[in-house]
């Protein structure tokens, strides 16, 4: 069934001026594109605390559950940039593969794709990915995600499916 | 000399049907193959606690040392799959290259690798890897260690060798 | 603006025989190539407390701030290495992102290169970065890094850049 996706747009200045947020559009625009929904959207300041709690807050919302919290922003060298710091802590599980599966696909493109510092795994039932701030990252990343129904069979699996189309 | 290598397969189904294990006998065979023994073995659930105690055991024993630590299963994201997280606090030091192979290698074969959540590293003398649960993964892992005489290298390295044929 | 480097040699030999170590000589002479200035240097036994306290204080130094603190040695498995242990607990920001990629480029050369255990990240406006102990992994590695002008965008954007050069 369809997943549904929560979006955190991270960046200074995309929280006193959402028309600056280009990049978690795009994230909506593809989800809805590959056939899920966009349950949640919100732009925060670099803020590790605030972060932090919208990602805790959204995971514990039994009544309006999130399968994949993606965010956008903050992943870099910038002496701002802390949503890995805001949100590696939270992690019950780390996905090591998929950070594996990030950086050598953006590393196929550019070798400034090491500036990412990604972070990927799962809290309670929900699957919690960081992206790059860049347009260009952001669509990178996630057709590096979708390829192979990869994110449908984490999503499922994480969900209690078997899996099973996997191991065949 | 030879390596002696423990075998944990973690899996619920295995746990109370041996004959379920398809993946830990694979394991001993290529161990055999390669010229060196599996000393110990075990089927556990996937309990985080019963993962946990025993790598630490087979480590502390001192009669019985264990050279290699070889799990295979609970590393995806079934809702029971927690092996990395029972081994991850044990790690002493942590193998960021041997995950990096794993990882690249598989990430060859299939997209869907990126499902997987390896850990690696030292405790005491003993090397620990955590292998996916299927025998294709299993093998396509062990293929990748064994290549070049890569395991042979760091165990002898973690004996207190001085690994000179590595650096020449 | 050039870079100020700091340069840590990690091996017992070199820190009883000066005359031994290869590998600092080496990072300090393409550092300098590439434009960039080393400001301090030594050579320390594999102690984790005395790589942590030099790390620690030379981060700490307001008054002679380093940019970017090389080591070299202590990465591998050999029973004293224990150089990504020292360092590890004083980073406030991991980039996955530059381990990855130096493991990548490393075992494009030799599968060996696994053995490596590296780690890298910020410490306050100073980036971290572990280098293996032998002279040929030393230049790949800093080949890597210096390649695309990697370092001076990281650099400059530890240091509060706004890195414009590298998003258009
Ligand atoms: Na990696």
């Amino acid at each position: 069934s369809a997943i549904k996706v929560g979006v955190i747009t991270v960046s200074d200045t995309a929280s006193v001026d959402a028309a600056a947020d280009r990049s978690g559009p795009t994230i909506q625009e593809i989800v809805r594109q590959r056939g899920h929904g966009c349950v949640r959207s919100t732009i925060l300041p670099d803020d590790e605390q605030q972060i932090r709690e919208t990602v805790k807050n959204w995971c514990n919302d039994v009544e309006n559950t999130v399968d994949w919290i993606i965010s956008t922003g903050g992943t870099g060298f910038g002496v701002r940039d802390r949503t890995p710091e805001a949100i590696a802590p939270l992690l019950e599980r780390e996905a090591a593969g998929i950070v594996h599966l990030l950086l050598t696909e953006s590393l196929k493109r550019t070798p400034l794709a090491a500036l990412s510092r990604p972070v990927a795994g799962t809290i309670g039932n929900t699957l919690v990915v960081t992206l790059p701030g860049s347009v260009k990252a952001v669509k990178e990343n996630l057709e590096a995600l979708f390829a192979n129904g990869f994110v449908e069979h984490a999503i499922d699996l994480i969900r209690g499916g078997t899996g099973k189309q996997v191991h065949t």
